[in-house]
């Protein structure tokens, strides 16, 4: 989840000046976004419509925020 | 970034909580965690090494967060 491009993002900014302080002359752009990991159960659910809905409803502004997204399938034994 | 398995993670707790009060039952748990995107310009040093070492430095809290980290090449043209 990171600020839309027209939203500025003075934590990245902040991030890139430490960096070329620390004389990481090659760094151009630094975008922060925040990142969530969810294990979500398999009942058969069309899992991207629901992750779509959480993070309208939820975990991102969507008026500020752009979001993406990957579905990773994991087995567990038992 | 996200914290490490042993420092516990309240905003993921939250997080989780409200999830479900939304009903989104099949939500088992939930990691809140940073995301940084940086643009680096190739200059021909070792850009692994170079991501390393300024997680390390800056962008990380060694002792209680774990990073991952992925390159994608770009080509700008100009």
């Amino acid at each position: 989840m990171t600020y839309k491009e027209s939203i500025l993002d003075p934590q990245g900014e902040a991030v890139k000046t430490a960096l070329h302080r620390l004389d990481y002359q090659t760094v151009e752009k630094v975008t922060v976004g925040k990142y969530f990991e969810l294990n979500i159960a398999d009942r058969g659910q069309n899992i991207d419509e629901e992750v779509d809905q959480m993070c309208d409803q939820l975990l991102a502004n969507v008026n500020m925020e752009s979001y993406r997204y990957e579905i990773e399938s994991t087995t567990t034994e038992g």
